[in-house]
């Protein structure tokens, strides 16, 4: 469902009117508009400017835009824009058109772009720019300054410095902009830094582990280095955010049992949006068909017993809704590394007595309301109600600590086995819950219910 | 479960080993440290490092470390300390201990803290910090780099500088330290600013709100301005990180339908945990008890067609798992603003097709799996088998439709009655669709199976 444009002509003036507004404003503008009337109006502002608007990811039609364009334009934009941003969107580019307008480009542009192109998405490497300031240990912190007036405009930040050996180019330390600026022209770079080895990370890098350094050290930007130690480029702390933020949504939407959409939803097409959710709505509708079979193996006991049935998506769902809790609690835990694989048995020490006081909680619930509705006459479970009220509270007892356990343990096993523990998703939780609640339910009415209704 | 530290006693070279490490490891060290044992560390620290250390959100423990250390240095600690974060720790202080230790502090750092007290938590102004550069309009570039080179150690951050009017001290624009440094000396502060108003904020703006326009803007701080445009401090890019994380933490466990616990997994005592989770755990079981109400309704139906309640659970917990898919798709889409609470009938006419699409599929695979039960003879469904499957699929559709719908709406709704739209749990989805998905069952089966089974 592609919007139609608000915008069907360009009023004359509304290139010029562009700068005087923050570009991120003008992002959210240039979103609403058709891929073609964007490009022209991008034209039509000075080069600088629209090199700055296609920077921003949130510029969710920039790769439309860019196919639009006069090739040699496109060119001349890629190179103007922040490298890991040009990447960015020469990823969503199909291979003819990339091709094209890489070959475009100066060999120099050409040549750091397609550096990036060969990370993997969401690595350091992906989202990492080549556009730093470096200087070499031997130079003192004047010449450094004045390095930086000269470079400031070309470069994504220049608030950390990255000091290399001058002969092996490996990065020996970084400083800041503000030590620098205070400290003695005539000093050393390096007595500008901190005391101890800079942080760094590896292209490889999952972003979200990247995100983690951010958080951790309170820094503006990462370096990233090779095996040797060599600075390839870094991620900035505006990268890093939008990084969190992504992972953030994957985890939402996962937890939610859909596989990540990657773009808003909004723009995910029909088909696609279906694919996204088909695979694990069945694989989950495959695994409840177990119930089914649970069911069908109790059936002697439902004909007995056909009040036994009026409970079981009251209990079934108790179970499922106390495995999602846990699971949500263990997820974010893992994540943000509050707790480490390692703490599965004292995770185990908590829910344990956490879901027997919930079931119990649940249960005493449960039987006043299958005495009070007995007692009142809004309904006649039969003359056995009493022991098919202790039949549901016991049950519930059973079913919310086995879901308890069940959603907390989950995320570690699925860590363990090194997948995402993030893909623990509630719906999954509620379907692992859901037969083993069934057998519960049943196992523990055939115990209390033997010799009466069974 | 306060867990017992693994050391016992201080080795005497480790508060000399500290400072060698970057103070976000510290942290981690200290966080494994009893209150006290900590303490005792940070006392034979010199003050700064000690200040620093207690900066770091990440330092749980530091309300029980001032709590427990000699008043006379806690103040001195609290002084040193960035007031934002002094702020924190003292919220979570007994009010007699943060009164005698407001007692204690000089009247210039009381006062500040006091008008930072008053803020709500989760506010611009809780985590906004008042050690910001401001410089009067009227000075030129190289007096402002002059006046930073002062203050810089005793500020959160240099990179943004304010400029306001020398008269009414009103925020006229920001100036970033890397255009200042490439700046003419001489020229007067407010060339080097952009050309547009700056981004600000106001003291009770939401934390999320705030964190917002870090995204949108890739910024390094905010002003946070009073109502006639004085900045009363500003919120820097660190403090949004961790707003951004404590967000999508609170969106996820308020996903699983657990109120927001606001404190690692393990920091949660047994009862606070309990707290958390049995209030929504106990509405959900109460709402859910509908359920046994609807089956109560159906009663003469259950006993007729006792097959009809081997599909139950499979049925329903398709219903749940379409709607937590589509919240989960919707929560985020609301939270970063892709959506307006005026795009729900654009969304609602995407989730109808998708959801009658995605029942569809799911009613052909039960379609499916009951014609093969019964035909390979691992189950009799009697002589209606195909009536049943056809119920069945039936249901299906009209319930998975009706979760994707229910399930995208209920953001919406929440958003728009003025609660957070991350409120929409998948439990509480779930439990919105089962009761309708049971009426849905048994409508479809009392048309289909009128005449034969029913």
């Amino acid at each position: 469902m592609q919007e139609t444009s608000v915008v069907p002509t360009i009023p004359p003036m509304l290139a010029d009117d562009l700068p005087l507004h923050h570009v991120a404003d003008n992002v959210e503008f240039l979103n609403t508009l058709q891929p073609e009337v964007a490009a022209e109006l991008l034209l039509r502002l000075p080069p600088e400017r629209a090199a700055e608007i296609l920077d921003q990811p949130e510029l969710y039609t920039a790769p439309e835009i860019i196919r639009v364009l006069p090739g040699e334009r496109a060119a001349a934009l890629l190179t103007a824009m922040a490298a890991d941003r040009a990447v960015d969107v020469l990823h969503l580019l199909e291979a003819p058109v990339q091709a094209g307008l890489l070959a475009r480009l100066d060999p120099e542009t050409r040549a750091s772009i397609e550096r990036l192109l060969v990370y993997p998405p969401n690595t350091a490497g992906s989202i990492m720019t080549t556009e730093f300031v470096s200087v070499p240990s031997t130079w003192k912190v004047g010449e450094t300054l004045q390095y930086i007036r000269q470079v400031e405009r070309t470069r994504e930040t220049v608030y950390a410095i990255y000091v290399l050996d001058p002969q092996t180019k490996r990065l020996l330390n970084a400083v800041t902009l503000r030590r620098l600026i205070s400290a003695d022209p005539d000093a050393p770079i390096l007595s500008a830094a901190r005391p101890y080895a800079p942080i760094v990370t590896s292209p490889l890098t999952d972003r979200e582990e990247v995100a983690r350094l951010f958080r951790k050290y309170d820094l503006l930007a990462v370096p990233v280095v090779d095996n040797i130690g060599r600075v390839l480029g870094i991620v900035t702390v505006d990268d890093a955010i939008d990084a969190i933020l992504a992972e953030s949504t994957e985890d939402v939407q996962k937890f939610g049992g859909v596989t990540a959409l990657e773009k808003p939803y909004m723009q995910i097409g029909f088909g696609s949006m279906l694919g996204k959710r088909a695979g694990w709505l069945c694989a989950l509708f495959l695994s409840e068909m177990l119930t089914a079979s649970a069911m069908q193996h109790f059936e002697s006991e439902l004909e007995k017993a056909i009040v036994l049935t009026l409970f079981i998506p009251l209990i079934m769902s108790s179970g499922g809704n106390s495995g999602s809790q846990a699971t949500s609690l263990l997820i974010r835990s893992l994540a943000l590394r509050e707790l480490r694989l390692g703490d599965w048995w004292r995770v185990v020490l908590r829910e344990l007595p956490t879901g027997i006081a919930l079931g119990a909680i649940l249960g005493v619930i449960g039987l006043m309301r299958i005495t009070l509705w007995q007692k009142v006459g809004l309904f006649n479970y039969g003359e056995h109600w009493f022991l098919v009220a202790l039949t549901v509270a016991a049950a519930l007892i059973g079913i919310v600590t086995f879901g308890s356990l069940t959603g907390s343990m989950l995320p570690f096993i699925l860590q363990r086995l090194g997948f995402d523990p993030a893909s623990a998703s509630a719906p999954f939780v509620a379907t692992l819950v859901d037969v083993t609640g069934l057998v519960i339910y049943f196992s523990v009415a055939t115990i209390i219910l033997r010799g009466t209704l069974l």
